[in-house]
């Protein structure tokens, strides 16, 4: 479909945010809450790592009742693995922001991001929430700004479908491959619809979007994507949702990757013509996430080759060697198996893009499946080497 | 059990080697053999890769007989997606060497590695091999500079058992998570084993070692892992001989894991008390595998929750997060699924050393398996986005 967000995001009738510095980091906001001004259906996915943090935790038996008024979000502590007392805090985190709302713990959603095994300075979130509601205001960039980790910019995305909008909210820059959802992705929209539909459209829209987004093929603990529907535009038609809603996740996924921790182009694998959608899924997985790939993006180089070996490492996908195709950026590249004689230096200019599309066609059925990446380069390194432990 | 080896690297009886430069490369050897003085008994694993190189195709047919006299290797081209002609040039290349040596073409091996897609300069190659054999020397560490590609130095490694001798030449350090064999990894004995006997040995041996190296997760299209048995040492204790052979093949494995591309330590990772072992193995791989593991041990900073994310990324693993135990280079750092207070200093100096060993306890049953890796530094991006493809 044509997806065509607004020039300038901004939230549907009702929401709201406000973001802080709580004292967590040393400068910049890293305390964000977000709010409907009614409750809100809801409907969320968390990250399927086995080592959830305690978030994701309290999330998952929140977001059973379907129903939201707020999410609140800091930076810098992930709140995993800290013990006994860290549902707890996660729970103090809740009935602060619930308190400061002026609704029910249960009705909010909690997110923390960052470090992981050091304690979350509780006392300072609850002192940072205090006041917060005054600062409430419609610009979606403030609360993106204020879930920001290692991103180089906030992120937020909106669209209008009918009468209602859908608005994006997102962070996440490293140990993204989510497998569930983004690091953070909030949706938030004006239109009405009860949770078991959100949850159905959700789970449609992150499987071909977040669930296909792969920076460095770590996944992290306290991924979470979560949709808050507050009704005040009425009902749209839901198939024009679902397909905005879908192409718009796609969207701030590749807003996501071409943001990877030090990333400097989008990779974007499409398969075609697997044996099957999931078969074409595992191998635009193993494309986008093969080291030699993305180094290959990252230098400009048509070493295509490297194409069949990550191809062909899926051991268990039913390929037919002698009937592989593949183009970077439209340019045929191999053809039957073989290395098509090409221009180097057009594939080199196409490569050196700001996007570097690969389209594999597999020869042995219908599935197709589209894999969002990025290149690898010295600035991954350098954030990694030096990521600051506690 | 005790591993040994010799202080310098020596041939067991019978076997020679000879290293040239044939115009492959500008300058270095690009062309290597190896000869057995009589038939060797012989077995090999190769790639699981689905897009094997012609050499791949040809070595699977050669095997078959069990009995190799040589092994013919360059490097440069890796003979893979170079069209119908790629397995006749590999026939043409055991064909010449065969010659030269003076057997047929059947008892020669071959292996090529280096770029994928360009066709073999196979006259070059015929050309080179011309007069060679006057050349065989008893020193491995000339073929093993023979076949080197982007390996920072030659790798040979021998050992005796009773009055035989084994002794291992490889080559590899990037596109490596074999999953059959290192990328090159010739074994050569005096003993006396059948070819049924050594492909038993071989893989048991392959299985704890080459199988569980990786340097990048990519998969080569041209591993191979050959023995050959040459007898003129007669008769030997055949466990001591399958213990040699395995310890031997984790040192090679090793050294292969130390000098992979930009690596500056190796990267040993342990897991204990899984579920089964190969739930240990697909653990050990996970976390070996974790950019932000490998980086974590290029930075040495002890930022241990990624040990946790990447244990909890296997999301098909039976874990138990409260009975998680994790100790790096024998410090603890995770104890039950929490961060163990550590002195910071302490872990930060032991991950600066030349091996990181990082060992984790799943807590649910007795499987155990360690995996091979090295650490991510800007050195893999700058040889793997410049690596000229053509």
């Amino acid at each position: 479909m044509q997806f065509e967000p607004h020039p300038t995001p901004r939230f549907p009738a009702g929401f709201t945010t406000a973001a802080r510095n709580c004292g967590l980091k040393p400068k910049g906001d890293d305390l964000a809450i977000f709010v409907s001004d009614v409750d809100a259906a809801a409907a969320a996915v968390f990250t399927r790592n086995q080592f959830p943090g305690a978030p994701i935790i309290l999330g998952r038996e929140t977001i059973r009742a379907g129903r939201l008024r707020a999410i609140v979000a800091n930076s810098k502590y992930a709140n995993v693995a800290t013990g006994s007392h860290a549902v707890d805090d996660a729970r103090r985190m809740a009935a602060a922001a619930a308190a400061e709302i002026g609704t029910s713990p249960e009705h909010v959603l909690v997110s923390s991001t960052g470090v992981i095994g050091v304690r979350l300075p509780i006392e300072k979130i609850e002192r940072g929430l205090q006041g917060m509601t005054a600062e409430l205001q419609s610009d979606p960039l403030v609360g993106a700004r204020g879930i920001m980790t290692t991103d180089t910019h906030p992120k937020a995305l909106s669209v209008s479908v009918g009468d209602a909008t859908i608005t994006w909210v997102a962070k996440g820059s490293g140990m993204i491959e989510p497998n569930m959802a983004t690091m953070l992705t909030y949706i938030f929209t004006d239109a009405e619809f009860d949770a078991p539909m959100l949850d159905f459209m959700l789970r449609e829209a992150v499987e071909v979007s977040f669930n296909m987004l792969s920076v460095d093929s770590d996944t992290s603990t306290s991924d979470t994507c979560a949709i808050l529907a507050n009704g005040r535009a009425g009902k749209v038609d839901a198939e024009s949702f679902r397909a905005a809603l879908t192409a718009g996740s796609i969207r701030m996924a590749e807003m996501l990757a071409r943001d990877g921790e030090g990333a400097t182009r989008l990779l974007r694998v499409t398969i075609h013509s697997a044996k099957s959608t999931s078969e074409a899924r595992r191998i635009a997985k193993s494309v986008v996430n093969s080291p030699l790939i993305k180094t290959m993006a990252h230098g400009a180089d048509p070493n295509v080759g490297r194409i069949l070996m990550a191809v062909g490492k899926c051991f268990d996908a039913t390929l037919a060697p002698g009937r592989t195709d593949a183009w970077v950026c439209g340019h045929a590249v191999l053809h039957n198996g073989q290395r098509v004689e090409f221009d180097d230096a057009e594939i080199r200019a196409v490569l050196a893009g700001d996007t570097v599309d690969i389209e594999i066609a597999i020869g042995v059925g219908t599935g197709e499946a589209t894999a969002f990446g990025c290149d690898l380069t010295s600035g991954y390194i350098a954030e990694n080497a030096a990521y600051y432990s506690s």
